[in-house]
């Protein structure tokens, strides 16, 4: 058994399983991956209703079994609290809880519209007008975080939490064109060349592609 | 301006409402209530959609202004962590904020299928199928949990977040009339004694009936 295992699905099309393993890269903690085979009946519900599980991201680590992705970023956190998962000072840490649980939960539009897929490019994508307000949202979370803090992360000069839990929503906005206003551009670009987001994309790329059979829209 | 305000919207229908509140009375944190108009456009949105929003509940206290349920929960906790809102064993500590995390993410069949009304009581209602795995999988965390702290609370002899997470469940699960094992169903009784619980109840069935224009089917 090795130190901790980080349990994961697709790395194409799970976010949540990309928010769990970017948080244990923040944290340093070093993970073995378990991938949920994709036919799995429980995984496929999850990713075709973009929500979150019980199944995936699950961390077992030190007698610990953790399967909330706001749980294991809260773990991780009192595991490592050097790491700066959350912000030091008290306002910008309730701030930052907010702003992440409010992805944790809402969105919901956005998700189904505009599933993760790192492999996909839409040129010019009619986004469902139903997720546009939640565009707006988030990137008015953005806006607000970066202005109050300075950037270029959502809390100022390093990342916390937060940047976890939008950066899938970044792909998003690559994989389906989405226009945004120059502050969010600017943050997605930083988001983008995370080494670590670029690494998980590189092996989404090279991930076979069975989730065909998923029939979801892209 | 008080020390603290909490803004809220319906005591009868916003369950998320209702934990925001619950845990501030857990954690010993007088609020005063704001609560808003229920012809406003975003809280009316937030209550057909089931899902939290950044409205409601917002808890505004010392510059501090945090506005998701989750967020709340870990911020009252630090403010007075002898209320024992999260346990003090690190792996229980995970394992109540893995079951409160997936309360504020997920359920969303449970959640439209039977949404919270304090007012109603429907004996006999038929439980939409798509509705019936939210309500093995919460029986199956309270078993769970109920076997390894040895109740009467979800985390031993007393209330964690988790128990105010779960809270709108057991009045859902009383307004419905839903089936349940033993275990649960003292689960269950135990939570709907809770006196804050009680006095909320009690404020909701005073509440006037102005949502019927929501028209939620319950």
């Amino acid at each position: 058994m090795p130190a901790a295992v980080l349990t994961i699905s697709s790395k194409n099309y799970s976010s949540w399983s990309l928010r769990g393993w970017l948080l244990c890269k923040m944290a340093g903690l070093e993970v073995e991956e378990r991938i949920v085979p994709i036919d799995d009946a429980a995984v496929r519900a999850e990713l075709l209703l973009l929500s979150p599980s019980f199944l995936v991201p699950c961390l077992e680590h030190d007698g610990a079994k953790i399967w909330d992705t706001l749980s294991i970023a809260e773990y991780l956190s009192e595991w490592n609290p050097a790491a700066g998962l959350l912000p030091g000072e008290r306002v910008a840490r309730a701030h930052c809880r907010s702003v992440s649980g409010e992805m944790h939960s809402g969105f919901y539009n956005l998700r189904s519209a505009l599933p993760m897929t790192l492999k996909a490019r839409h040129p010019g994508f009619k986004v469902f007008t139903g997720a546009l307000p939640d565009i707006a949202r988030i990137t008015s979370i953005w806006r607000d975080c970066l202005a109050t803090y300075g950037g270029p992360y959502l809390f100022g000069s390093s990342m916390t939490m937060a940047d976890a839990m939008y950066a899938p929503v970044c792909t998003r906005f690559r994989t389906y064109d989405v226009t945004l206003d120059s502050a969010s551009q600017a943050y997605c670009r930083a988001i983008l060349k995370w080494p670590a987001l670029v690494a998980w994309t590189k092996a989404a790329k090279a991930e076979p592609d069975d989730f065909d059979e998923l029939d979801v829209e892209f």
